[in-house]
């Protein structure tokens, strides 16, 4: 009758949980600086919450002011092109399950949790490392800038692909999640049949718990994603918060510029620490070292949690310090 | 491609948003007073929200804990058989897309979000008028206590069902979202195969804003629905704010007590008013009038906003008024 079975999914590393790191590393000086995630050290400034946005029911007008907010905010046509969801996540879990199995590739090693999304709701999932493989199949998804590498394509490169797979009846995912902060041009004001671009709220905002994430599409496509989340899917504190931080384009504008400044000198403090930096975006830095599984190490017991990758032992991703002593902390240990 | 397609969803009437009715009756005194819902009018006191329940990935940790105290709350084995989720009617729309297509039978009527998702889904629902008539079906949905008339059946009874769907390989989902406040025993610590119970936060707590609600089943279940929200699903605000509340057994309790004084209160106002009580929970009443439909319009009149049923037209819900004002408004009119 069940048309999943459960399947293992705590093997999917992410970071942003230290649990398990203070576990391991018990001695390590609290509290920990969470590098380990993508996500802004300098969040938006929470406006006062009122308090009937903890009370009422979301009302469809507060939806739809989200809507036009993010469809400006990104370059969409319009409020009808944007499904706003409580994270991007879960609309990485719906987008699968509204579709009938299909072949899909996913361009990689990127974001594990879309190919486990799409092998979980019975689809038949391959990764693949260029651009050109992914034409066999008939859901592709890519996820552009690229995490944790921010390898990003050309925007006519990118809507040649969209226009490929919707020729064909296909569907492209484009996840834009770090997008946001980079310079470059979003598929948003492309969006046409058979693509589909995600955008992350959070990260860029650095309000990962607020949960807010959005699927930015055709109407049609979009209306039957926004059915599958249902009405009220998103809280109405994220409503009001969403609305005015993404209708605050000087903060992002002053967010990109400090961030990219950032992230120049996290990759100067990489390669001093013997580090080769190897891309991402103004949010994180991606970098290979001799030495990777001991700096991990290191790190850890100094109590800085990075993000590591099982299949690169490496690799290290380093989210921004948020201030002065983190900054210096991280200086410490890589010198 | 797409396994469902986009159906005309608005259709379907909810309480709680005054936007239509504020058009419909623009010289109606603000504030509107919306007893449209069946949500508690005396909110669980927001407790300070941490700026990191913001700002961080909510941690596997924090969702652990809302689990067991989701657990204790509603009687559950264990946190192994609670899901948290973005608020009940996300866990509506996700089931339904997580069997294969088959027949089911909705107890009616009753919140009508169920029938449309599961027909959505593209499964075959009928409505059907009593307990017996379910059997046919591979899925049966009942909600215990029943929205809008309070029906409710004995535990003996609701546990005979459940065993049915069971020993036969079905599903019986149970929607207990009104359940908290009243004297009704719950199927959660009953939970087996083949059965899952619903059960709301907002409702209860006030807070329908935050987006929290759980289905209990057994753990094989539960971690089939948990991945189909993935991780992080629900907000860091809702994590703090949910597990304080769904502690405070003394708070519940108290609310139990004044909420079933409420009830009482707004069922004598409906007498005087003409109405004929049908029935409800302690969060909301159910009444047939004569001129239904007139005092619907004399209520949105005077900026009182209740649920009526396109159905049946002599039908109103009432929600409870929050403080002495408002019950002084609703008098005025229902005299």
């Amino acid at each position: 009758m069940w048309r999943f079975s459960a399947q293992e999914t705590a093997a999917i590393a992410h970071g942003g949980d230290l649990g398990g790191l203070r576990k391991a590393f018990p001695d390590a000086p609290e509290p920990w600086l969470d590098l380990s995630t993508g996500i802004n050290p300098i969040p938006y400034p929470v406006p006062p919450v009122e308090t009937s946005a903890w009370t009422r029911l979301p009302e469809a007008s507060e939806v739809q002011t989200l809507r036009a907010a993010a469809a400006s905010a990104y370059g969409a046509p319009d409020a009808a092109h944007v499904v706003p969801a409580p994270g991007t996540q879960i609309l990485i879990e719906t987008l699968p399950r509204l579709l009938a199995p299909t072949q899909v590739a996913v361009l990689g090693p990127t974001y594990a949790e879309h190919a486990a999304a799409w092998a979980r709701a019975g689809h038949t999932v391959r990764e693949v490392a260029d651009l050109d493989a992914l034409d066999d199949a008939r859901v592709a998804v890519i996820v552009d800038p690229n995490n944790p590498d921010g390898r990003t394509f050309a925007l006519a490169e990118r809507r040649a692909l969209a226009e490929t797979f919707s020729a064909r009846g296909g569907l492209l995912v484009v996840d834009e999640a770090f997008a946001d902060l980079e310079p470059v041009e979003s598929l948003c004001p492309h969006v046409g049949p058979g693509l589909v671009v995600l955008r992350s709220f959070g990260k860029t905002y650095g309000l990962a718990g607020l949960r807010l994430g959005f699927a930015v599409a055709e109407p049609g496509i979009a209306a039957r994603i926004a059915e599958a989340l249902g009405p009220w899917a998103v809280s109405g504190p994220a409503l009001a918060i969403g609305t005015a931080a993404l209708s605050d384009t000087e903060w992002r504008a002053e967010a990109a510029r400090t961030r990219a400044a950032d992230a120049a000198r996290l990759d100067r403090m990489i390669v001093r620490g013997g580090g080769q930096v190897v891309g991402g975006t103004c949010l994180f830095r991606t970098a290979d070292f001799s030495d990777g599984p001991d700096l991990y190490r290191r790190l850890a017991a100094a109590g800085i949690a990075v993000r590591r990758f099982a299949e690169r032992p490496e690799r290290l991703r380093f989210g921004l310090p948020p201030d002065k002593t983190a900054w210096c902390r991280l200086s410490r240990v890589l010198k």
